[in-house]
């Protein structure tokens, strides 16, 4: 059989994971609109029944104080440092079965097929089930990576969900000790990398016509807030000349940022998602506009810069139009780089299954974001159907699914710890 | 005294209407927030002032089926056509004192100086409180004037306010018997002209530093609801160049309606009010915004070709970033011209009150909009400060008054009917 073309005979990989997609997406709080939220009873079966497929791959599994799955393959002899695979659990409300999922489901497919052969490598294996990367019920994302971190803050435990009930007691009811979610960090030398294969949620691959990518940095994102104060006056009476309307000049702003991010050859994106004009009447000038913004890049010098220059061209619109200006940073994240000597290995695997090696940075944020403290990062995307995501209608070809699978478990095979790869190179 | 420059001990007229501006303004729903709605017993209470001082001007004064406030002032002999002035003694919410009763006010003073001097014209003088021009209560316009040119469409007696009362029975509660407000209808042979002084609600007059201005028009307006559907998505993972973006689309069509707009001599406005993004989220790529377009000019022909070309031009937006389009015209208003002959006389009693003549299109509706359909219309402008109105900030200087006033007098001393005028020309 030629690399890269898995017939519909030959998916193994790709028929696994698929059943255990739609398996784990049945469990859900509400049937029919996926919503598997940290901590809820629904998250409880779900990882019970990961554990189940952790074991049953060969794995020792175990929850830790937080709700991470933790699943151990050992290598070559017990103790050895890990290749860390994972991904999350946890989904939005009216969520697709893939995001999250799809990446913890492989890695455990990989192993369960390792395992069937009686291959042991020179480094044991683990896969992490984290049990909040969506951050829907105590509006902090993050907190299943971040707990394997060390970076957990214990505050959070204070924070209560929408009912009023304390994190703290959410974790008791699910059956963690919330007092030892200390317990749950890692440290550095027990892991050789955090390597996590999770769908696109973008367009990119599906318009590249291939089935899976090589991620090179979780982008940082840059969210800002801005008003502009003009003066409201009667859409009859004020010749245009006269007018100081903050509509059109946020519409101006609007269309510089498109235009400032589109001419960038860097993979810069800017987004104006939300825009409110006040008073709002039909027969009313806009005297006061407030929009807000997000800038993301793969690195955050060319963030940073991007931010710098898109501010400017808004304050002298805003000069310009004679409109007060108030404009702030709402919400900040670093950019999360793919750790070269991964990127280079992901590609190669993806190379030897036969596709084109392409590389593209992941807009959307991942647990790598909180897994960098202590360790190299490196992801995998898989095409999903029409970029779609956080949605019901997320959907993953079986045939990507299992091209993803192969690609892991070459990735897999061929590891080289970064000691290892750069004495190599 | 050199003309247009009355001193602060000689300004009899403002004196006086700015006095009764204020006793007016007090008769109010709320103290403190002047509302003055149709047919409630503060509108009754108003009506019964303005009679009274229309009876103290030397009128014969009556409340018509309708509740417009009616005084006639007979000329050189009994039953002579007249010209008639007028304005509307309703008010907006937390309106200011100025619109409306102003140009009522004024009329009155004027009668009132020629009453006072013994002065009988070739032709009678009526004024017109009209009883409703804003349509804050049954959610339609210029109710009193349309009475009055007997385009009163009785179907509305049927309409329910807000609590649920029918205009009809709030008619009779207010002491008016609304099976006759075809008795309110007067017919083309019975006026030579219909003139209003009001103020600007704009900042025209203020930005050229006059007093008064001479009106061209009541500029017509369209309005339309336009739509764009486009494709949302995820801020960070959909790149520049895959994006169907609807809020940068409407940001382009906002911008180019203004551009359209500003690059018109002929006093085209174009506003764009409302607008609003779905799903508006910080994160999310609007997938469809929906906004509206309000444009007015002084002409119908010259406003319809605008329409056409701003349509024109938002689509070939939404073609090029391939977005649905749905534009609608949803409310549209003729434009009232005002009758060059009476424009002349405006202007002649203008510059013989020694200020330059400006002319300039009212941007809001006027009761002339109904009176048209039975007699010529002129209109007289008096500067409001930063053109602000419907707004308790709404203010005249009391200078301001007197000129307008003056202006007003020497129109009327010096007014000759159509024919006359045209036969003089």
């Amino acid at each position: 059989m030629e690399a890269g073309t898995a017939t519909a005979e030959n998916m193994a990989l790709g028929d696994e994971i698929v059943g255990r997609i739609n398996e784990l997406g049945a469990i859900s709080e509400t049937p029919g609109h996926l919503a598997r939220i940290f901590l809820t009873r629904e998250h409880r079966a779900a990882a019970d029944l990961l554990l189940t497929w952790m074991r049953s791959a060969g794995m020792v599994a175990h929850l830790d104080a937080i709700g991470n799955v933790c699943g151990r393959y050992e290598g070559e002899r017990p103790g050895l440092p890990c290749l860390m695979l994972g991904s999350h659990y946890d989904t939005v409300r009216d969520a697709g079965k893939w995001d999250g999922p799809l990446g913890l489901i492989t890695a455990i497919s990989c192993v369960s097929d390792l395992n069937r052969r009686g291959r042991r490598l020179p480094f044991a294996i683990e896969v992490t089930g984290f049990a909040d990367e969506e951050g829907v019920r105590f509006a902090s994302t993050l907190l299943g990576s971040r707990a394997v971190a060390g970076t957990f803050d214990a505050s959070v435990l204070n924070v209560r969900d929408s009912t009023g009930l304390v994190m703290r007691d959410a974790a008791v009811q699910f059956g963690l000790d919330p007092e030892h979610i200390g317990a749950a960090a890692r440290i550095r030398s027990e892991l050789h990398a955090y390597i996590e294969l999770h769908i696109e949620q973008g367009p990119v691959l599906e318009f590249e016509q291939l089935p899976v990518g090589v991620v090179t940095a979780i982008a940082g994102a840059t969210r800002l807030a801005a008003s502009l104060t003009g003066m409201a006056g009667h859409a009859g009476t004020v010749p245009m000349s006269l007018r100081r309307d903050a509509l059109a000049g946020a519409a101006e702003c609007v269309v510089a940022v498109e235009e400032f991010c589109r001419s960038d050859e860097g993979g810069l994106v800017g987004t104006v998602g939300y825009i409110n004009a006040m008073p709002g009447a039909t027969n009313v000038i806009p005297g006061q506009v407030s929009f807000t913004l997000d800038l993301r890049a793969p690195t955050d010098a060319h963030r940073k810069l991007a931010v710098a220059d898109v501010v400017r061209r808004i304050e002298a619109i805003a000069k310009r139009r004679k409109l007060m200006l108030q404009i702030d940073v709402t919400h900040e994240n670093r950019t999360v780089p793919c750790a070269p000597w991964l990127r280079a290995q992901v590609a190669e695997a993806v190379a030897a299954e036969g596709y084109r090696v392409f590389e593209l940075p992941s807009g959307a944020g991942h647990d790598g974001m909180a897994m960098i403290d202590i360790a190299d990062v490196g992801m995998v995307f898989v095409r999903c159907r029409g970029g779609i995501s956080h949605h019901p209608d997320e959907h993953v070809d079986k045939a990507d699914a299992d091209a993803g699978a192969r690609v892991l478990l070459r990735l897999i095979e061929n590891f080289r710890p970064r000691d290892a790869a750069s004495a190599k190179s």
